[in-house]
């Protein structure tokens, strides 16, 4: 019987946990190099299997670099977990979990795929939102710049890091008489508002991934 | 008597408003151009009056770039504080705030400055947390690499970006039978959480930032 390796084992596990994260966070920040400079940018994501779009509207300067040759990005999601007080400023720290995805993405120009990608970024803000709020038009969609980036595609490294769990501090600080531990740290939804102009009940399972 | 035009009066308060929202983000995301392509990293940033200071322990290729000259950076800061739900999926968006910086970093070398940063940094997490933990070491001081930023330096631009509000739809949509609203978001502080190997009572002010 062929047993997978370790190595195998930490690889697969590491891609689930990077796709929960990715999915789990609502804005990346998505950095391309324009005129030799840095440019980093929040925006919207969504994860389709192992393709990640990313709404480029924001980015025009961006996507225009992108029109006519597959564009080198960097998209980088954060979720911020926790505060951590150790007994020594040198060890405090934060609990995260990050994804550092290194890849070339393209720009999104079939109209198809494009439609089911900004439904699939209309059902991050709530459950089957896609379905209970008026379609693109083939207008608004020729409007909407998206990149894709193939998270399989030989070259593309999905990187993750995370930090868990309680200060470590060192041992021969243990005795000193300074408060250590952590302070836990979420993004939460409120109540939702409805619009002034909307008589309408508030639907159900908006904001999915937040606790 | 001068009155200051309208330009500089929105220009000062950009400034108020992007300073308070770099001290209320807890981390920020670095962008570098490596070897051509662009990296994107998830770090600590403090602000001590026009001087944004960012932790580098994590980014050693980029910070050996910084040693022997400033190195061209984007630090860039967003707030999520709402998913918005308009009636037409084109309309969907998110209420944010967000801090674009351009300039060029230094490493910071001058151990007194860079004492005062690293409570700075400690600070972020407890109000005066950084003497109520012991202080750095000289070899934990060298151990900590810290990028300084002018916020005020020719060549250094910051961008704030803004999006409040509830949805706006077309005139056309706002008779469809859907809802329209916002759910709030935020970042919250949950309880703190004791480290086991500690008997000390939990201090006051932590994670002052949050709500």
């Amino acid at each position: 019987m062929l047993r997978p390796s370790r190595l195998r084992e930490r690889v697969i596990a590491d891609r689930v946990a990077a796709y929960a994260a990715l999915d789990e966070a609502l804005v990346c920040h998505v950095g391309v190099v324009v005129e030799g400079r840095p440019h980093v940018l929040p925006t919207l994501h969504a994860r389709v299997d192992d393709i990640l779009y990313v709404h480029g509207s924001t980015a025009a300067r961006i996507l225009a670099a992108a029109r006519s040759q597959a564009l080198p990005v960097c998209v980088t999601v954060s979720l911020l977990d926790g505060l951590v007080l150790a007994r020594s400023a040198f060890h405090h720290s934060l609990n995260y979990r990050s994804v550092v995805i290194h890849g070339d993405a393209e720009l999104l120009t079939d109209a198809e795929e494009k439609t089911r990608v900004l439904a699939a970024f209309v059902d991050r803000v709530g459950i089957d939102r896609s379905e209970q709020c008026r379609p693109p038009s083939s207008k608004e969609l020729a409007a909407t710049a998206v990149l894709a980036l193939d998270l399989t595609a030989e070259g593309t490294d999905v990187a993750l890091k995370a930090r868990t769990g309680g200060p470590v501090d060192d041992e021969a600080d243990l005795a000193l008489g300074h408060w250590a531990g952590v302070v836990p740290v979420r993004l939460v939804a409120g109540a939702p508002e409805t619009a002034v102009d909307c008589g309408r009940p508030v639907p159900d399972g908006l904001a999915p991934t937040l606790r």
